[in-house]
């Protein structure tokens, strides 16, 4: 079946739900999953939620003889979360962190700590270059009101544009991961239509797994059914995308998830399922041509455009709260001038009959100072979010301009210098100019 | 001289210190930078220090007509300054935001408000895709005693990742910037090195400017010559950087730089100097081959292994500071121990006949208060930063081994799984595989 161009290469992803003494069974599960990727041996093994660098390293000694290489993503205050195995050399490695990412005072949620980023690594697979990114994007808490819906269409906007400004030299790519996006998601048709990234799930000759290839099921004893409601039997949130290129095709030949439980075993690897894909690729002699189509650049206007909108929602949102911070910190100022004057009181000996209010006084001054670093801290913080919800929307806004141009079908540089000349240009832009 | 292949390109570079009530003169200097640019019609234009969105539209309003593309990087609380104004269409715009950037408590030195971060923009020079790149590194306040020089290494580092990364599609690459790097600093070999970028001022046919290229000069009324020491005539910082590709050779014909005064005017365009260079363009019809030569590779193992002893000593210090500050902390709980035990005082009924020190309580108390929130914001944020250099290491101890690797002349790719099969691979794999 294979000849001497064709290439195996099996892929597996996990959410691990690594989180020390607060997940449960963490330290079990562990050894489960450093088991089976003993066993499986797959080619690409891409964790998230691997909270702790001592799991991380723990596994990395497990895999030592399997899975020699390895990298491990640090970012914000707790880290990233995101592990790769390999059985590639891994020989560059480079972290994008989304600017966006929850807010530090939703300690209960817990995304802000976690510095969410996309990691790349670049492998060469015989002769290709294999650019594999895994990420995993912020949590969808409450799906009728998602207050972090334009942080996750922010990140889904800069993970498309990480990959695709970085994949251009790639053979092929592959990006795996926890997304927290359902398959029609905005943020996910974002993602796949700009890149042209593929879904295994959609794509495979053969599935082995849940109904409708669900990641986060009723069935796994870590999850609350509840949450998941309307979704009685689960939701699809986690996947292994791929594309190839002029130099190599890529056909998902099967995927497999887990399906909630593990043979011999009291409780499941994580509370999502594990992915496994077995990918074939075909090098190719001839330069494949672009797949660029009018109706494509369309979707991808309406696309864009709705992300723009999404992003301007949240954009008010966030100038609203800083506008709060901002009312409230002049309050807090309100009532340290109230404090300068009852400190005045015993200084102007006005009423001296009277005894100073000391317990008011001092009561007074920790509240104004509570009020006044709170709200300075909440400004500092809404104005960041502030500038990276505009400078997402500018970069739409550019995106939108530069596509509605291609499908107007005009040239995409016009060179007004006229030492500038231009060499004859027939072919039409391709979407990515840089492939 | 130029034939129909060749295209002359005229870059400008300023560091515009536009501190909006805060710079002097502020207002009349971006009027100057607009009229000179008005006028010399460059084809790109790369600002930094453009803090106000609103002076940034002010520009572009000015500069319509002569440059009708143009894009403002938002990052951080203040933004990151960089903007461009380009005659070619901008159709695709990316910013990265540095994982370190100075400490937030050293407010005088606003840095880390600043959101550092390097800002790409591709355009379509004719048929030439063209990566353009914006910086502004970390600034250096003590030569002698500089406590971010673990920061900006970090920087010049991610600064050569981007670049690297997102570059292998373009035909041509320009960067510039104010680095606050001197020629010969590690950050500024790294740069070079590991990206092939070359130098305007060392390469250019014809110079035209400050003794040894400088651009932060004594002769500037805006600057204190005393800061300066001990260079006494000034230092060069600022940067044109290119490099063509396979596609297209660059020389560089002239470069450019103001001098510290301009005719007809009191006083300069910012305490910078710009920079203006003639490229010319040469479009090639083969591809030329790499150039990479084991001494270059050693230079590179060099390089890195300095910068990546740079970061260990930073991440040493970093440590420290996290654990003073959760030393600090501890007191802080002590001290808590100490208010609850003033409390149980009179709940205790014990030395009634005394009253209750209400002033120490409630100072006492503001005290706590004060140190365990500045103790736990200090500790995240230093847990921030050793995690952000520990990632910078990571890198490098991984960049290491492959250029090691590659210096031993073994091949990159050493797949372990039966079912791939290498294909005969004799060419040395490049420096940058992506190309």
């Amino acid at each position: 079946m294979a000849d001497s161009n064709t290439i195996r290469l099996r892929v597996f992803s996990l959410n691990c739900w690594g989180i020390r003494y607060l997940s449960k069974h963490c330290r079990e599960r562990y050894a489960m999953i450093g088991e089976l990727l003993n066993r499986e041996e797959h080619d690409i093994v891409l964790l998230q939620e691997v909270w702790s660098e001592k799991d991380f390293l723990c596994l990395k000694r497990k895999l030592s003889s399997t899975h020699p290489h390895s990298h491990y993503f640090k970012s914000g205050v707790i880290g990233s979360g995101m592990a790769t195995f390999s059985r590639h050399r891994i020989h560059d490695a480079f972290l994008y962190r989304y600017s966006l990412n929850g807010y530090p005072y939703m300690a209960h949620h817990g995304d802000w700590f976690g510095g969410k980023a996309v990691g790349m690594v670049k492998l060469n697979i015989g002769r290709l270059a294999a650019h594999v990114y895994v990420t995993h994007l912020h949590a969808e808490y409450c799906r009728e009101k998602d207050s972090y819906l334009p942080h996750r269409v922010v990140q889904a906007w800069e993970l498309q544009q990480f990959i695709r400004h970085t994949s251009s030299g790639a053979d092929l790519v592959i990006l795996a991961g926890d997304l927290n996006l359902h398959p029609q998601d905005l943020g996910n048709r974002l993602l796949r239509t700009y890149t042209g990234l593929r879904d295994s799930y959609t794509e495979t000759a053969k599935f082995d797994g849940c109904e409708d290839g669900i990641t986060f099921i009723a069935d796994n004893p870590f999850i609350n059914p509840k949450e998941l409601c309307p979704f009685e039997k689960g939701i699809r949130i986690d996947y292994i995308l791929y594309k190839g290129s002029g130099r190599v095709s890529i056909q998902c030949e099967s995927l497999s998830t887990t399906k909630g439980s593990v043979p011999d075993h009291p409780f499941p690897y994580s509370d999502h399922e594990a992915l496994s894909a077995e990918l074939q690729l075909q090098t190719l002699t001839q330069q494949a041509g672009g797949d660029e189509t009018r109706g494509k650049l369309a979707e991808l206007v309406d696309i864009v455009t709705e992300a723009r909108t999404e992003v301007k929602v949240g954009l008010y949102c966030a100038e609203r709260m800083r506008y709060t911070a901002a009312r409230t910190g002049v309050m807090g100022m309100a009532l340290l001038l109230l404090e300068l004057a009852i400190a005045a009181v015993p200084w102007l000996a006005l009423g001296a009959d009277q005894p100073f209010p000391r317990a008011s006084f001092y009561l007074l001054g920790v509240l104004c100072f509570a009020i006044l670093i709170t709200t300075f801290l909440l400004y500092i913080f809404y104005t960041m979010e502030v500038k990276a919800l505009q400078g997402a929307e500018d970069q739409m806004r550019l995106a939108v301009g530069s596509l509605q141009e291609r499908l107007r079908g005009f040239p995409l540089a016009q060179p007004l210098n006229p030492l500038c000349r231009p060499l004859d240009r027939q072919d039409p832009c391709p979407l990515e100019p840089e492939e």
